[in-house]
């Protein structure tokens, strides 16, 4: 029988929607799963829902083990022979620290797979398709790409380069003058400091200046009524400074429960070493920077910087420091796609710095 | 009969959405009526609408003749006997240029006047009303009087204080540097440069410092593919500055065919006296700063500035001068009821300085 036109419209708007469902589901892994992509699985049979799922953490199964899991807990076991998964990225086909999705896929007699991104990851690109295919599966990657590769930015982004994705996040006066936490001032209100937080918990590390932690102490921790996913722990705490020595001992970060999320580096001229070492060793991802205006502007000129986050409050004034240091600035880089949203009385403005991305 | 609760409702909804539609028409007014405010009526009888019109400019038929004449001229003459007008501001009951509204609103043979905002000028508060009423016409004032009130901040500021509503306008990179005009950057966009010619045309006056001459050579004039109506000028071009003879004069304000419109004061130490001269004597009611970071500076140390206008653009770096000058800034200001919109690639933050107006 062959479909009508119609009925191919109807399948592949059917497609993008669930593939869309799945990245619903992939965002609450955001910020738990690194060094491994945020994923998330939906499985129909027609228009019947037998499960969902998405990849909790590095080490735990992907999210087409936790999706098809989903249906046999759902009571759909049954209904798995012939039906369709949709998932996020291609889904992998190499043993890592689980067994490949591929191989659960084939088990459960799903008879189609849509996914979203092609996996950037030579060993796994394609190969999915292929080995699916030699099943008899019927495979369509692609759907929705566009917006699974914005979630998968970061991601993508170590992929390329082995370095983590730097989201320069700061908060400042209509003016770009910096009003600095350790001071009675908050300029930024309650519904902006919730966005930080929630910005800190999707991230793996975050990264100040020696400055930084002299001046404000700060705790650099996910806290202010943001709920903490069972399993995600603490941001890793990054200070670079020249020496270990200009850092007060009693600081916060050194002295609190945390302490043992706290790193220093004294490589103020590696930047580029750090980032590698940050994602090598401690599986970072996403490193969100929040230092003052100085290190600020030293992280843009070496063109570190992928994303940028600021906290714009209705306030004229604010001290001396400014937002971004220096009195020779060019215009030197551009917002891409910026997007701004107000939380309260402040705005924040949210875009990419490079237009590729 | 007596009217059902329900009908009572009915009738505030269609005397609210009366006054909101009278409110439309007089921003067709808005930059044009100064000294006057700018005021829109129309007129009901029933549901039938049987004209509508807006105060031009000062010197011209008020709101209210006009939405007589245009009743007339739509050949609902004979309707008007018995008819409902709703105007956005009280009508006012003496003579002035023209004479009052009150005496064309009798004779025509309105029955019912719904009106807006209660006029702010003793002279003319609440007697339009008693005038009104001892010719048997019914009255109803305060109707949609927040709306009402908000358009007309900048005449009720004049009203109150003698001065111009001083609007600062500036424009900066997400940094707060200020890119300016001379340069070949041109940091906003076309929609926001459209955004700050609309501006120009609801204002009476802009005003700049010696240094924005010397440095950017302005036009200061309404252009960028603004239409301007007939019979409104173009905007008084108000210079600051400690010495004439520090301003060059070929400079394009004083060269241009506009040059008739260029004022020239040599008081950096009497702002309001230049405010209070400005209103007086040119009849100004909304003054644009369009200077520097340092004169800006001053304005809000005397606090002189009531609306603020920020065009965000989203670049990082620009110069080296700030938005707003001062290595001494404390939060001094907070921006009120501010409000953001997108403008091509660009941001207008905009708000007020007070928080009671």
């Amino acid at each position: 029988m062959k479909s009508s036109p119609e009925t191919n419209a109807d399948r592949a708007f059917l497609d993008e929607a669930r593939v869309l469902q799945a990245l619903e589901l992939a965002h609450l892994g955001l910020g738990m799963t690194s060094p491994n992509p945020p994923v998330g699985a939906v499985i129909y049979k027609g228009d019947k829902f037998l499960g969902g799922g998405y990849h909790h953490r590095a080490g735990e199964p992907h999210a087409e083990r936790m999706a098809l899991v989903n249906a046999l807990e759902r009571g759909h076991g049954a209904d798995l022979n012939g039906a369709t998964i949709y998932v996020t990225l291609e889904p992998c086909s190499s043993y890592g620290k689980t067994p490949p999705c591929t191989r659960g896929i084939i088990d459960a007699g799903i008879r189609r797979v849509v996914y979203g991104l092609v996996d950037p990851d030579e060993r796994h690109r394609g190969r999915a398709d292929a080995l699916l295919k030699t099943e008899g599966i019927e495979v369509q990657g692609g759907v929705a790409e566009k917006a699974c590769r914005a979630f998968l930015r970061p991601w993508l982004h170590t992929v390329r380069t082995g370095c983590p994705w730097v989201i320069a996040k700061m908060g400042a006066t209509l003016d770009g003058r910096i009003v600095r936490w350790g001071n009675q001032h908050r300029v930024s209100g309650r519904e902006a400091l919730e966005y930080v937080h929630r910005l800190r918990l999707q991230s793996d590390a975050i990264l100040v200046g020696g400055r930084t932690v002299r001046t404000d102490n700060p705790q650099l921790t996910i806290r202010f009524g943001v709920e903490i996913p069972e399993g995600k722990k603490q941001p890793w705490r990054v200070v670079l400074t020249q020496s270990m020595k200009n850092l007060p001992p009693d600081a916060r970060i050194f002295t609190d429960e945390h302490s043992a999320r706290t790193l220093v580096y004294e490589r103020v001229d590696d930047f580029q070493g750090v980032l590698h070492e940050l994602h090598e060793k401690y599986g970072v991802v996403t490193l969100l920077l929040e230092c003052g205006g100085h290190l600020l502007r030293e992280w843009l000129d070496r063109d570190l910087v992928q994303e940028w986050v600021q906290i714009v409050s209705p306030y004229i004034g604010g001290g001396s420091e400014l937002l971004l240091s220096g009195n020779d600035l060019k215009i030197e880089r551009q917002l891409f796609d910026a997007q701004i949203q107000k939380f309260g009385n402040d705005f924040v403005i949210r875009g990419l710095l490079n237009k590729e991305l």
